[in-house]
């Protein structure tokens, strides 16, 4: 990927999240760059080609990260901890018709979004709950059991539909979702280990 | 109903229940019954109009009794452990095999009964959890977003495709549920109850 391609991508994708697909034009992305639209039709034929790209990219940097945060030494209970500040983050600059503008513009995107971020949760948290069965921080429940109801009940609140029926913002929805995940799971050293963190923030 | 009809369904949904639709024949439920073939396709003419007029009759029964759960002066805690014990003692009763038998040869059914819990846990939880919040037994959190994680990981495990895939029973998949969900939301007396109970039993 050339400097110029990665340049477009990124305000392209920063400006989907923040103002939505359906109301970002390309000339806007064009004037925001300074470049001229035919420099950004080069590399993405439409904007759907575009907003594609962008989430490509983003789903990169998301999974780098994670794995960075699985690979490191640290207890369990501060890398699910972790993984949550991280994607909150993020989610912090999504704005909050952005979700139901590709719910209902992009399917295709939205379906792509969800297939991620549940093969995500699925590979890494596994991992984590069973690191954190080891070390004494998560109940010995079978990991499937909490696997299966986590997956479902994430996928049920941070979802468009919930969210635009809801009055709670999506980093509201984010804090309580994950207080109510570890609460169910933590032994009492994981509770202890987790209200720390959560004061030192 | 006549009290003929009436014994035709509770013995075809016991048998239902315990053997699956697909393996049990009307022949087997005459003999059972000891009745001709005749008498009972004189009430329901089709095999799938027995197992229809059965789960709405198990879905009458249930409704009704966790009608008289809700109503009671019972405080929040104990309702949700006494609804959970009633249906639990229910799904004792069907076999592994059955509901997956529901969901591939009678899909409707399947959704019918997927729709009923789903109303059923809706209507009637929400209820419970606005108590046990103004009980102080359960944590402020807003209840729309404890109900969506709930009914989606009660569905997500409480599923035929799940159980059969695993290598717990409806039984510990049902308890495992139920300690994960009240430990999410419980405050610390809410917890106490909560022991109690389930020691006592």
């Amino acid at each position: 990927m050339t400097k110029e391609e990665e340049l477009i991508l990124t305000r392209a994708r920063e400006k989907f999240m923040r103002e939505g697909f359906h109301r970002t034009t390309m000339d806007e992305i064009a004037s925001e760059l300074r470049m001229s639209k035919k420099t950004i039709y080069k590399y993405f034929p439409s904007k759907e080609k575009l907003v594609n790209a962008a989430v490509t990219l983003l789903q990169k940097y998301i999974a780098n990260n994670v794995t960075k945060i699985i690979e490191s030494d640290d207890n369990a209970v501060l890398k699910i901890y972790k993984i949550f500040e991280f994607i909150g983050k993020i989610m912090e600059k999504v704005n909050e018709k952005t979700l139901e503008d590709f719910r209902r513009r992009l399917p295709e995107v939205w379906q792509r979004i969800d297939d991620f971020r549940t093969k995500l949760i699925q590979e890494n948290l596994t991992t984590v709950v069973n690191q954190g069965k080891e070390e004494d921080l998560i109940l010995p429940y079978p990991t499937s059991i909490i696997m299966a109801i986590y997956v479902a009940g994430i996928r049920a609140v941070i979802n468009p539909e919930f969210l635009m029926n809801s009055s709670f913002s999506l980093t509201e929805v984010k804090n309580i979702a994950l207080d109510m995940m570890m609460c169910a799971v933590l032994t009492d050293k994981g509770k202890e280990i987790f209200n720390k963190y959560k004061q030192g923030n």
